[in-house]
């Protein structure tokens, strides 16, 4: 009933082809790349493809008229469920609000629309000088608007910072179809309340952003991968404070534990140490003329921290080689078991030891495979533990692993998402790591600016 | 009246020495840097100095308890009327609570108390090889509260942003007296929207910041200035466009206009070229082996552009006797007329040459000295203007061309203030660069933080 006036008032304000309503269809755009899609989610009334600013304001107008949700869906990439409807709704794709605006060299910004894919944008931005950093592990098909709505990160933060860093200014349609903007496109504002990091990880329960100015930095003349394996966990972790003690920064400090090295290897076979407990995967940056003495300085803490093995590469085939052995880590587990879920916590770096330890003792009581990867610089964990859903004992037992592995995060003074988000999936966990005071304030802005509760409802919180 | 009863319930939760009643002291620490203070403002009913978050509970409690300001002090040195009080209240001053709680290595952050000096903390942290970049130009004495409150940044933000990259987690005593937590301890955080950066820059108008942890960096090996003339200004600032097209990020990229050059060299005479219409003062770093390269490609940029004068530090000294002359700028401007004015507009960096030739056009036709100074890397400008507050057609002729010079930067697409803040002296122009529409939701956002509107009211907007 509501799909079929819905539907109507939809093709209303779009172009026919724009809106998706048969069962098929609303179910495809119903999941993501969460466990949860699918399990505790309705499918959504109808599926929209918007074109211009104006279309999505339309949308919003009618989803207040039906006060009915609206879920804005990039790729549909994120882990947590965010942009899975759970009564329902209106799935809004951006797939076609794909376009590079403007790159302005001379200022070094930036201007795109919600659905341009994070490595088009690289490349484009590459092409004049220019860089922009954040780099999630799937951004060959995962957007900016995702990544906005999710404040992803991905290996390079540690010397670059997250999507927060790069958002200067923004347009977003509110809850009540109204435009505003966020900021100012100029690489400092100090002009009142910083709105724009409001919006930056929201999840879309805030407003939908219809399009951003980003900032852009120098690109880096040269960079080099070095790879290297290690007997025990803390010999690399000690080698990662040591690094930064010679007063090196380097771009990336990835780490593969012994599964994954192992699982990886099975699967892709590309000559990983296999009988190693971890490696650490680090990337450097800058001049050529630096790029030696910075290697050396790495490769000399690698060796006095025990590790073997050591390799680096010499051209970007190479360093594309060692990348893609960290990156298979997800498609591998998931050979492992008919699904696999990963997860996102992260601790001040001092306790990471302690952190992948107690998953590992966690995952061995409750006798689930665990592979884990991760950014050793931030302090930050990705357990990807392979699963079958349908195996209800299991999944009883990783229910009880995941609440185990907060529940340590927290009592080591971290968080349990540095770049996923909280979407669905861990929502039930916010408490554990957000005090109720700082939760009753997000409250009561989602209240002041989504009155209707009608903006990706029932996440975060 | 009000202040007797008042400084009575102050007396009982502070120690006697710590709460200042008398007209002269409560004078004292009702101005601030800004040419405000003293001209449209009140005095404050008290003064206290606290010295632990409870205390801070406590003061808020009473301010509640007699509907009365809570307006809280650093070092007094924003130039923008945000620490002073309109319609009186009381002062909370956090000069005792100045201490560095920890500098933790591993895990590369600091805690520290609000009323910690922002260079005290730089020398605390350089000594263990880490590094706090976030370097206004007033850092022997401003403190790190205030730099939060104002999202500080100075010169170095080109390359490493400002204080607002650098606020990992924050405690927060909120308008009703409790205390919350706004993130974490982490270098990433996706849980939940990011309170913390409502709070950066938000002038003490949400919240008290009793207590804050801040990202740390590795510190570079070296660092070296440059400074060079140039005919024009366009030059100046072509010149930095193709220093970045070479693929360099320097630390910064400072300028300095004519007015600003003679001035400095006749009170603070260091040989400044004084015929010359702009000069550019440059610092790079980072690896020694790469100094000798970096400098090279910059000289060589600016002598495509027809610099001239081009001199280098080749030890600390020789570095600090550069920036002295761009930092002598305005206590030079201050010797000129018995007041002076400083201000903080900030555009894209392809609308900076027009911006500067724009403030000077209007300076001119309005009769008022202006010597400019700014970080040309962001497109960021402060015009300093020497005044005789008494003279009063002179203050007006200053007010129309304050006004025109904000209009000219909203034209230019940019922001009245890129690093300064608002306060009570720009919040009549605020509207000139952001939206009723998103002014509205700062209101609503102020609503829910301060009901009573006890925290620093009648500032931003």
């Amino acid at each position: 009933m509501l799909t079929s006036s819905l539907v109507k008032d939809l093709n209303r304000v779009l172009p026919k082809n724009n809106v998706l309503s048969e069962i098929e269809e609303r179910y495809v755009y119903s999941v993501d790349a969460s466990a949860t899609a699918g399990v505790n989610t309705e499918i959504a009334d109808a599926v929209v493809f918007v074109e211009s600013i104006e279309q999505v304001q339309e949308i919003v107008k009618i989803a207040n008229k039906h006060m009915t949700p609206v879920i804005c869906r990039g790729a549909g990439t994120n882990t947590v469920g965010a942009c899975v409807p759970v009564h329902g709704g209106i799935i809004l794709n951006f797939s076609k609000m794909n376009k590079i605006l403007e790159i302005n060299k001379e200022s070094m910004t930036a201007r795109v629309q919600p659905g341009v894919v994070v490595a088009d944008l690289q490349k484009k931005v590459e092409e004049v000088g220019l860089f922009y950093p954040p780099d999630p592990s799937n951004l060959k098909v995962s957007t900016i608007g995702g990544s906005i709505a999710q404040n992803s990160a991905g290996a390079r933060c540690f010397k670059y910072g997250a999507t927060k860093d790069y958002v200067l200014d923004m347009l977003v349609v509110m809850a009540d179809g109204s435009l505003i903007r966020t900021g100012s496109n100029t690489i400092k504002n100090a002009t009142g309340y910083n709105l724009g990091s409001l919006f930056v990880g929201s999840e879309g329960t805030l407003g939908i952003v219809v399009e951003a100015t980003l900032k852009l930095i120098a690109k880096p003349q040269c960079t080099q991968v070095i790879m290297a394996y290690f007997d025990n966990v803390q010999d690399a972790i000690s080698s990662v404070d040591q690094i930064i003690e010679k007063q090196m920064c380097p771009t990336t400090v990835d780490f593969m534990d012994k599964n994954a090295l192992r699982t990886v290897e099975s699967f892709y076979p590309t000559g990983l140490m296999t009988d190693k407990e971890a490696a650490l995967i680090i990337e450097i940056d800058g001049f050529k003329a630096v790029m030696d003495e910075q290697r050396g300085l790495v490769c000399q803490v690698l060796r006095d921290n025990n590790a073997s093995g050591i390799q680096y590469s010499r051209n970007k085939q190479e360093a594309d080689n060692i990348w893609s052995a960290r990156r298979s880590s997800m498609p591998a587990c998931a050979k492992l078991k008919p699904n696999v879920t990963t997860d996102d916590v992260i601790v001040p770096r001092e306790n990471l030891a302690k952190l992948v330890k107690g998953i590992q003792e966690i995952c061995s009581r409750h006798k689930l495979e665990i592979c884990m990867v991760g950014h050793v610089g931030d302090g930050s964990v990705h357990p990807q533990i392979p699963i079958d859903f349908d195996d209800k004992d299991e999944y009883r037992r990783y229910k009880i692993a995941k609440s185990e592995i907060y529940h340590l995060t927290a009592k080591l003074g971290g968080t349990i998402s540095g770049e996923h988000g909280i979407g669905l999936e861990k929502k039930a966990y916010i408490s554990k790591v957000v005090e109720a005071g700082a939760l009753d304030y997000m409250r009561q802005i989602k209240k002041i600016f989504d009155p209707n509760n009608i903006l990706n409802p029932y996440k975060i919180f």
